[in-house]
């Protein structure tokens, strides 16, 4: 692993957009899906995933679902119902009531929080399919308290049958019972406009490849989208009184993930920056993914030496990784400083995988250091608001003159007249009769 | 105005994305801006607003601000004092605390809440110029705790003055005290990646053309944007109780916006609907902007015959209206079953104008049906949030078992490992020293 001495280190990947070619694919099979539904659905499941299905079969059953948990070793099952249990706690703390305000004048201004209505959830097939994401997508939406959560996966290639059951499971925990095989663009385009099976939704959110990720992008307006993830990112800074074993397996741990994940490590001593190198090169040989963990240590990997912890800290908000590990002796002393990064990890035993998996905090964070302005997945984000005003007589009088003074400097009389009309006729006692 | 008894009614008006030349041409600009800073901002500066500016001229002197002081009425500075002390009083109520949970086996999780560092506010030059939209934009920045709030607006063609003086006072009582004279695509690519004399921001909110749109577009992932805002929309449900010169009122100051502004009235009464159908050409005719009040009634407003209050209600939840006032003889009645609406205006004093000026709330709300999955502008817009994990020996010891199980399931060993690794340390007494 790479040290560096520069403090002016900057991480830089491509962000996919997609070619020309993959956009215009999109397009055209969001603009089928909205035109043909089902017909076109079943199209292209055939055309793209090499499954033949009738629109009666789209759905999965319920009996699938319940058979799902034969399929499954029950470590599995408890150990996804204590993620679920720790995730539905966290949320349920993020949770907000509709206010209101009440003034003297009897006026009364509030916000209405509902939850959105119906929402859909992608999960990607083959490998890249995560029983963990689907509680991290779900649980939220769930404690928000969206009635309708719906979940599409691709059938498995040339089968009916085959939607993963560490999936179902996942889904079933959650508490998603509407369940549909059907992936790629198409099923974006159905969630987005819906079809005769499918009820269109509010919202798409779930990780995708290019073309699910084009097709979101494609229907936002429609309904909303998330955003699209990139590739994972730890950031570790560590002093002398750090493991170096725990920190290159931390390291490791998101490296694994993709060839374009990034793992730095930030630290003011070389002797232990060279300690840890050791250890990621030791660990590294030993790693079932050893081939895309190396190229991503190859590639964005780093060690950057610093002047200070607090130079370090400078580092970091430069970056605003997804995860910070803040690995030295009084890791209080530096939380205040920290102002850019997803998910912040404190002292030794919060080994970045306790977040992504158990402890309850939401696992989708921002990436490329869209930190700066942006939030890990949350009930926020299943919710809409309202605003809401209420005026009296009497504070309508009272703000008459405000009112019109705005809207005329602006330009817009017949703003100012809705004011006026009502000021006329309730000074001059010729009010109709009013609700 | 048309009425039309079908329930079916659909509003439907095409969203603007710009042509592939405008497309092309703004992509241009931003990457000009990004690789020459000041030099292309005030070379575009003179190509588009006719202006030409030194460096050291771009930024509106705190002279001027005071200047504008002088240029403006009196009652105008005290109204837009109104407006911000409510605008200000309704946003800290929207103010939320980082907060934490500890649990009994020593961990901690919490969110951490923080404003944004740094928030650009475009304001668009000449008519649409609109000094209530800059505290509505700022201000809920402000009140999120934002340190840096930066405004940028055009500057007068020809001259190197002239930027409008009641956006100057606005911005002023808002609390803006760095205002660019720049405008346009350039303007935005500015904000989005800093030039010698503008910094960086972390987004960038406000209205503006085209143009602006576009280049909001392009530069959102390297800051955050607000989203576009449609041409306005109110809808109003309204019974025979209500009065009719004030439904026509309330329905021609949205439509005095802009043509493809829309004015939807929804009503159980035949006879109630020809009489506001009356009112409306009436005022109309009085009206200073009549031209784009009558396009727009003409082509997107429309009178709904509905069988029942609750029907009404229907359709308005279909419609998603930004603006909806609800006047009827007992809207408490009817408020639990409003789902989507941007804005809920009740009873006969709470006139839309109210909202757009002094009561408090958020003037930016979603328009084209987009209130079904998004919300007015609040401190929520203005803020980020980063989770925070901090596990105990024993908190790690405890959740293990299921990190480890769900990380394998999922082919991740990497993962398991970085947990592994510190259990078998701690608890064959190899820990390192740790922090």
């Amino acid at each position: 692993m790479k040290i560096l001495s520069s403090a002016e280190f900057k991480l830089e990947r491509e962000v996919e957009y997609g070619s020309p070619q993959q956009n215009e694919a999109v397009k055209e099979i969001v603009q089928q899906i909205k035109k043909e539904g089902d017909a076109a659905l079943l199209r292209f499941t055939e055309q793209f995933d090499g499954t033949r299905l009738e629109a009666d079969q789209l759905r999965v059953t319920q009996a699938e679902l319940k058979a799902a948990y034969g399929q499954v070793e029950p470590s599995f099952v408890k150990s996804i119902q204590a993620a679920a249990a720790n995730i539905r706690a966290f949320h349920q703390r993020q949770k907000r009531n509709s206010w209101m305000d009440l003034q003297p004048d009897g006026s009364l201004l509030g916000q209405i929080i509902r939850p959105l209505k119906r929402v859909g959830v992608y999960v990607p097939g083959g490998k890249a399919a995560y029983p963990s994401s689907v509680l991290m997508n779900v649980i939220p939406a769930q404690v928000a308290g969206v009635p309708e959560i719906v979940m599409v996966t691709p059938p498995a290639t040339g089968g009916k049958e085959g939607v993963n059951p560490y999936i179902l499971v996942a889904a079933a925990e959650a508490g998603v019972h509407e369940i549909y095989r059907v992936g790629g663009a198409q099923a974006i385009a159905a969630l987005a406009y819906g079809t005769e099976t499918i009820a269109p939704v509010d919202k798409i959110c779930g990780p995708g490849n290019i073309y699910v990720a084009l097709a979101k992008r494609e229907v936002y307006g429609v309904v909303d989208i998330d955003s699209i993830a990139g590739p994972s990112e730890i950031a570790v800074l560590a002093d002398e009184h750090a493991n170096p074993a725990y920190v290159a397996a931390d390291l490791l741990s998101q490296a694994e993930h993709d060839e374009m994940a990034s793992a730095i490590l930030v630290t003011p001593s070389r002797e232990f920056a060279e300690r840890c190198a050791a250890e990621v090169e030791r660990q590294l040989a030993e790693l079932p993914r050893k081939d895309i963990a190396g190229a991503s240590i190859r590639d964005y990997g780093a060690i950057l030496l610093v002047d200070s912890i607090e130079a370090g800290i400078g580092i970091i908000n430069r970056l605003a990784p997804e995860h910070f590990e803040l690995l030295v002796e009084n890791p209080l002393n530096y939380l205040g400083l920290v102002e850019n990064a997803g998910a912040i990890f404190l002292g030794p035993y919060s080994s970045e995988p306790v977040g992504d998996y158990l402890a309850g905090p939401n696992h989708i964070i921002p990436t490329n250091g869209t930190a700066r302005f942006s939030s890990p997945v949350d009930v926020d984000d299943f919710i809409k608001k309202s605003s809401l005003i209420y005026y009296s007589k009497e504070a309508l009088l009272g703000a008459a003159g405000d009112i019109m003074e705005l809207a005329r400097k602006e330009g817009l009389e017949g703003h100012a007249r809705a004011i006026e009309i009502r000021v006329k006729a309730e000074t001059e006692g010729e009010g109709d009769q009013l609700c």
